[in-house]
């Protein structure tokens, strides 16, 4: 009787996407482990810190390795479990081809790579690619889904800003490079070489690597400076809007639900 | 009987201007030509870029050119079938003397430049008002219209701010030269040296290419910074309330038509 | 019969304070002579400008200083027709006495001082005063009423932040004066000094001139500047907030004169 | 007859606490002694202002140390009248034993460390949690409350961004870390390294101690700066929305307040 076991480990690793509720006692381990592993993989690039423990580290990535396949090998079994049409077979390869399946690959493929190539530390950075995909329950989902739901419903707002964004660096850029392409050839030679100036400016991260030094320039860079502000305050108010409009949206339901309700029992 | 080709090539090229509808195919094959037109004209003033490359460079250029003249002989020929009183002569004079028809002009002349003088690379840039010529169709133009109705709506209030923008710039740069002048005369030397810096103080750039080092001088300048807050967050206050007002107007004119309706048919 | 004119004078003269209109062409031509002061005074603070041209400054600002002062005596002597109690005498004192009355008067001293001492260029600056004066009228007078009201009305919340910010900066600066105190004694050597970095990090300035160089000093750093967000989205959500309430009260006014009016007329 | 003195000395110093009014003149005298201590404090830090001064600055802090312990005393002792059911003992204890009553207790100790520890200025700063609790009282915390439930109810929106901003620091960190650490291993050398940058760029500090020198690098660099106008507009947005809905439910209670008691006196 291998069937109540299945149905349990089911439960464990699918419970809560099938049922957006909480996260289950193995979820929250495998969040946890993920969490790990990656602290781990960042860690590990920095030589000061592995200096001498390169063996350890090699064991822990083995380790990591073989707990994302033993997951993987568990989800594919498993997975004949979920409701619906179809045999176990139908039902895996579904599952394997699916976005968040394909994902649970590369994750296991990423963590047992150090064995083959052991530079591979970037690789294993694609572990958060689980994180994400476990952020999408629960009460952050909802969250998420209202912040993605906000932006995309005045998308095309967004796009103008970033067409406006776009024409704007390459205005600065252009200005930048008629002022002091003479003076700093090698930081204003170009068009393209400006534009990073221009984008640093614009967004008012102002490293000061590459700084105007003639009077014209600095007089055009002051109004692109000016202008960051404005480039800041549009997009803001635009999302600001749309929560608000979100968030007037729900009470305003709520609102109409209760004097559906009053009227009913009048 | 060449009218028939006539319509077809007037619909074609102005047919978004006339319909507020979809870009035509011509349309989108000119939004695609300017964007690499445009490209190319950033990227070949980047001289590690063209070395070599220079006969190409000019052929592509005189490809875009003739690209561009021939559309202009052809809108010019085309727009005798736009509806509407008046002679062919008459519409084609009112659409070369018009805002669009000079635009276009001026960027065959721009795009025809290089023969002439070849360093002509920032004319070229030029190009982008046709591509802000098409934003003004279909969706994006909504868009852009209500940002822009959001911000001139409240005109006066961004006048303010920037009368009290300036105003802080100037008060700024006054306290820095008075406090700093003395010991960094090559940057705060004087009024308008120590502007450079107010503008980047306030816009929270922040380079760094010119710092106080008095205390006097950072005392004042800390004020000056968390004022940069205020700068910030008023404009972002007046544009996020106008975007929300917009939206709130919107819905109760939805609402006040529902109502209306629901009367109408009680 | 002097008074036709005294009355002429003083409708030229203070037209717009009495009647919340439009500025008369006098006010117009104040406005003007203000802002080209300014810009001489911000303008002459700059040796390379001046060199050889010292006489002709001295000679613009003696023009500049005898226009204020005939403009300053113009306005007492045409005071005594402002409508109300009182004798001309008593007019003129509590008009030189007011508000407005000194700033006049600090503006004619100020712009005659550069015969007495030849290096008050900054006393000059002064002068902007009379352009805020000026503004307090008009269109504009409205937009800068409802900006300073919607941050009044949320006084508390902004002097909290107010708080909260200054607490960020001492826990801040307390916090890298522990952890670099050692390793950089010029720049983190002491609460005060260590001030200074915070401050500029805090508001998203950055100059960089001053930068923590040890682990832990950049992980202080870290939270701290992950912090300075919340420094700007809060005011800026209580602004865009007040803002917001602002034109839906208005609004929501005028929907109730509407619907009085409405029920009126059934 | 002690009580009438021991009812005074607690309404001195816990009137506030109880009846959410104004600070009594203890308490007003109480928070000037706070922040002229926490000022000595941080001043006593900078080595050229306390040089030759050591002694009074000794002096002064046995002086604070003292007022403070007198304070804790008399609140312990005064704490037996306040109303509710068991002895004085128990009252104490409870005082003792509360947060307010261990941060009296952290404030007294830090201020008389000097005596043993000299070099404990650093403990001193302890004394700002008396001014955070002082703060909780009069109108300055219903604000204090309304930003922090404004913050709090969108806590799942706050909690979201806070892990898309981990998620972007992460993924920013691993492309510079990709594309800069052989030509730049000081700065990014290894992920964490790389995580300093990626946090000063995306918070728009950018000091520019650490910038990307190579094509690849600054176009990631572009791409993130740009990313860091969302991470500024997102929780911006959040919070004016927060405080845009919290403003709207007050108007909207008192509207429905006063249409009930319309209808009530119809």
């Amino acid at each position: 009787m291998s069937r109540p076991l299945r149905q349990r480990v089911y439960f464990q690793l699918f419970g809560s996407l099938d049922q957006h509720g909480k996260l289950t006692i193995t979820n929250k381990f495998v969040v946890t482990v993920i969490v790990i592993s990656v602290v781990v993989a960042v860690l590990s690039t920095e030589p000061t810190l592995i200096r001498g423990h390169y063996d350890t580290l090699i064991l822990i990535e083995i380790a990591f390795g073989v707990l994302f396949l033993v997951e993987y090998i568990a989800r594919i079994w498993s997975i004949a479990e979920r409701p619906g049409p179809g045999g176990a077979a139908a039902k895996r390869w579904r599952f394997a081809t699916s976005f968040i399946g394909i994902i649970d690959l590369a994750v296991v493929i990423a963590s047992l790579f150090p064995f083959l190539v052991t530079s591979a530390s970037i690789l294993r950075i694609v572990r958060l690619l689980r994180l994400a995909e476990l952020m999408q329950f629960g009460r952050f989902s909802l969250a998420l889904r209202e912040i993605a739901k906000a932006v995309s419903e005045r998308r095309y707002d967004v796009f103008v800003t970033l067409a406006l964004t776009g024409g704007m660096i390459l205005i600065a850029a252009t200005a930048l490079y008629w002022a002091e392409s003479e003076v700093q050839p090698e930081a204003f030679g170009s068009i393209p070489r400006a534009m990073w100036w221009a984008v640093i400016t614009l967004t008012a991260v102002g490293y000061g690597d590459v700084v105007p030094v003639t009077a014209l320039g600095r007089i055009f860079a002051s109004f692109i400076a000016l202008s960051s502000i404005a480039l800041i305050a549009i997009p803001t108010g635009i999302i600001a809007a749309a929560f608000s409009d979100g968030m007037q949206r729900h009470r305003s339901q709520h609102e109409a639900a209760r004097l559906r309700h009053e009227r009913h029992h009048e």
